[in-house]
């Protein structure tokens, strides 16, 4: 077994220990994916998804959630994938470099009909963080800057672990699954500001959703998907010895744990959220005392924000420039400032005074945006976003993210809502809650 | 429209004429992949997948070929393309490197509910070879040898484009559907000599079919996804700029006359074929009269060959070792050579005094495999194969396909499939040649 990094690294993960951190840690990520997933539950991208479930039909074994109806697995992953990234707002992870909630969680609720208890869906939701975070570090910043999409890439791969721990399946049969991902792993960038990024989300999670029925329909592939010279690290990331080094590093503090999840107040992109952060220490300036404003990203930390003059609010979910306008006309960031509305004057007569530079000649894991401000007097100020609201070292609290779901989740169900997830580890069966999550 | 490489790509092909030469290499390619699905359609894949398909559910659209049953479109597209490819019996293209039709096919036979005529039919199948060997091509060989699998990664795109042709979208709208498909683009050559090797096809008609359901649902998303620093080619291949030249390149004759597909006669894999035809060149060399073989390859070309000591005759349709044995002993290849049948003791034996080289130094284009047997006499004896049956060079001539055809496909309708097949430029409908391979 030590021979193959792929059984290696699944047996790895099948000997994670839980702490009773750990557990709350998921159980507070379960809370923010529903959060997220009821605030898009009605996004005009959801409403086509479910459309074309109807016209594929499928047998009704999961739960499109808060609509009342009923789908076939893959279809539930792909729609509540979809769901808890449309506007953004969802968690992120630094070494994920991605999302893993909302691809892990809409994979575990597709298979939440197959029964288990609740210790056991938290179990695995865990382990399938754990498992993206491994194989996003493994794949290395090249494969993202390169113009993959983590989320999906390394989410694929994710889904079929954390659907394999929760079935229970011994790591040979694990196996299995996780190479039939790996060989849908795909995922482009190119899409970023448009539908199919959230559509990435979800197609990670119903990958991973068919990896397992087709190796539970016995279909035979390599179990070994991750090693050698062909394998998914060679052909994706930087081959199998860095890979070797990131999947079976030793840790004493589980991933969702340290660095952990990143969640979000506002839904925006979280490579924002340091130049929010720096933005927020410069506050108001008015426009006409500014000649130029520079925008300076460590590295290419900036690659996400793929609008650099976003014409309406969606777009803005990618710009620093909007976010830094927003902040420095005065007006702050409110929840309806990320709608397909068009952008006013004053703001983009702020986002025209900026430009974008890059800092390459920091050491790695040294993350910043530097916004320096010059003056129409001659005069500059300049601040330094290194630890945004959410981020790991300003880690939204417990108070602050049951807040933003009593704000985010209404209707008839939400307080039993919480009150399950909050209970989740004492659950004998996880049905009546997934049943629940399901309600229109 | 010029701008952008996606619209300029997909223009030209819209633009494309159709000669009756292009005509009558698609009624035989067709001819061709039915031949192959038939023989393959009891294959122990096939039959996983009929049933996890039945265990998913779906509105019954499209056929399994030749079982009487009707699932839903992507199972259809991804049942028949594992069932064309599950013997390797099917045919290659050699600009593709990889397996067009049991790709094309299968997403074209997936919407054959819409109804169109028989014409429609035969164009779409050309444009999507077109495309599939164009993208191939604008990949490099660098692609495949890093360890993708071209059926998968370049099928996937292929396949949306024949579908959205085949439908009479216009270039804007199945812009959407390839931008769909290249960010569902994967297939990793690891899984080479397993169940799913064919399972590549069927995913990459598949994931063009989703394509095409999500662009007819409206998902937006990018619609020049081949274009740029994040598009396909940027991430996947060798950039943009060479993707331009090979993607618009002036052609006077179709790819799928020039070099045209390459049909097989027996089911082993084409990076074979070369080494076939030096050993046919050879014939009969008694055991005890061999005391080595040297096998060299142009390049990497043996790379799909992943089997130097094969177990069985299955994993021997990717084993030049296996095909020389059983020319070189004076058995001949048979249709029987190719089961999961352990190899016996004196094929063993010859394969045991083999070995591979690779010949680097050869201009791009030149291909051969060159097989050298040091006698125990001293003498060595060589022959070079570079025109193998069924290649560009040495074609498979219409009559022997239709005599394939004649052997393999049995029961009631064959007659009549073969008369539709090769009048289907006639044909008002599609719907009832469509129903009739479905029939069990």
């Amino acid at each position: 077994m030590a021979d193959s990094l792929t059984l290696a690294f699944l047996d790895k993960l099948w000997r994670m220990p839980f702490s009773g951190e750990s557990l709350e840690k998921a159980k507070y990520g379960i809370l923010d994916y529903i959060a997220s997933a009821f605030a898009g539950r009605a996004d005009a991208g959801v409403m086509k998804l479910i459309r074309a479930a109807d016209e594929e039909g499928g047998r009704p074994l999961a739960p499109v959630l808060f609509h009342g109806c009923r789908v076939n697995r893959g279809q539930s992953a792909l729609i509540n994938g979809f769901m808890g990234h449309a506007l953004d707002y969802d968690d992120v992870h630094a070494e994920v470099r991605g999302h893993p909630s909302t691809v892990i969680l809409p994979a575990l609720i597709a298979l939440g009909d197959r029964g288990g208890d609740g210790r056991r869906f938290l179990e695995a939701y865990i382990v399938g963080v754990e498992a993206m975070a491994r194989i996003a570090l493994a794949l290395s910043n090249e494969h993202y800057e390169r113009g993959f999409h983590n989320t999906a890439t390394a989410g694929a791969l994710a889904a079929a672990i954390a659907g394999a721990h929760y079935l229970d399946w011994p790591a040979e049969r694990a196996a299995l699954a996780l190479g039939l991902a790996a060989t849908q792993a795909g995922g482009l960038r190119v899409h970023f500001g448009t539908e199919t990024k959230p559509l990435h989300a979800g197609l990670a999670a119903a990958a991973g959703i068919r990896s397992l029925l087709l190796a539970e329909a016995d279909v035979q592939g390599s179990r070994a998907s991750l090693d050698g010279r062909l394998g998914y690290f060679a052909v994706f990331g930087q081959g199998e010895e860095r890979a070797r080094a990131e999947l079976l590093r030793e840790d004493a503090v589980p991933r969702i744990v340290s660095p952990g999840l990143w969640h979000k107040l506002y839904p925006f992109c979280s490579a924002a959220y340091f130049g929010w952060h720096a933005a927020e220490q410069l506050g108001r300036i008015p426009l006409d005392r500014i000649e130029a404003i520079e925008i300076a990203f460590t590295g290419r930390s900036d690659a996400a924000l793929i609008h650099q003059r976003p014409l309406n609010g969606e777009e803005g979910r990618f710009s620093i420039e909007y976010i830094a306008a927003l902040i420095l006309s005065g007006r702050g960031i409110r929840a309806g400032d990320f709608q397909r509305v068009p952008i006013d004057g004053e703001i983009r007569a702020y986002m025209d005074r900026m430009r974008r530079t890059n800092v390459m000649d920091e050491p790695p894991g040294v993350r910043y945006t530097r916004i320096t401000v010059t003056l129409t007097d001659g005069g500059t100020v300049t601040a330094v976003g290194d630890r945004p609201k959410g981020s790991p070292g300003n880690p939204v609290t417990e108070a602050e993210l049951e807040r933003k779901f009593e704000e985010v989740v209404t209707g008839p169900n939400a307080a039993a809502i919480r009150e399950q997830v909050l209970r989740l580890d004492e659950a004998r069966d996880v049905r009546p809650f997934i049943g629940l999550l399901g309600e229109g």
